[in-house]
């Protein structure tokens, strides 16, 4: 996997997901720092159409296995931090 | 939905996911910040079977409309920050 050709790949992913993997839209859910094994597992289960979804079940048929092992490379690297509320 | 009660109740779900909504572990998605739509349609789509995970699936059927709400509103509270890599 290589994360520099996944940021670069990412480029249909960051109207709703954002570079930085934080979502832009209410739909979308945060990417970044979610484990390489389960960003794999969702695309994967995107693309067999074991889980569906209106954009990523297209998205996701066109992406090949390198592809997804890119992005995920790129999106969990992403270091994450919290503020909880009161 | 009241977010006390969702803090309250995400005691079936800390073991994964964190009280902070940080994944414990790699097959577990991080909760934290997104939002309410997101994370109720998947605890519904869990639910009603539309999307599968052996614990997952499992976890949702004892969940309420008012549990959903209030978990979503807990966790969708949390402030996420992020750190590119290089």
């Amino acid at each position: 996997a290589d994360r520099s050709a996944g940021k670069a790949k990412a480029r249909v992913c960051v109207a709703c997901h954002g570079l930085d993997g934080l979502s832009k839209l209410p739909d979308a859910p945060n990417l970044a720092g979610n484990s390489e094994l389960y960003l794999r597992t969702q695309l994967t289960a995107y693309r067999a159409g074991e889980r569906q979804h209106p954009q990523m079940s297209i998205i996701a048929k066109g992406l090949s296995d390198e592809d997804i092992a890119d992005l995920t490379a790129w999106y969990s690297a992403i270091k994450v931090t919290v503020e909880l509320p009161e």
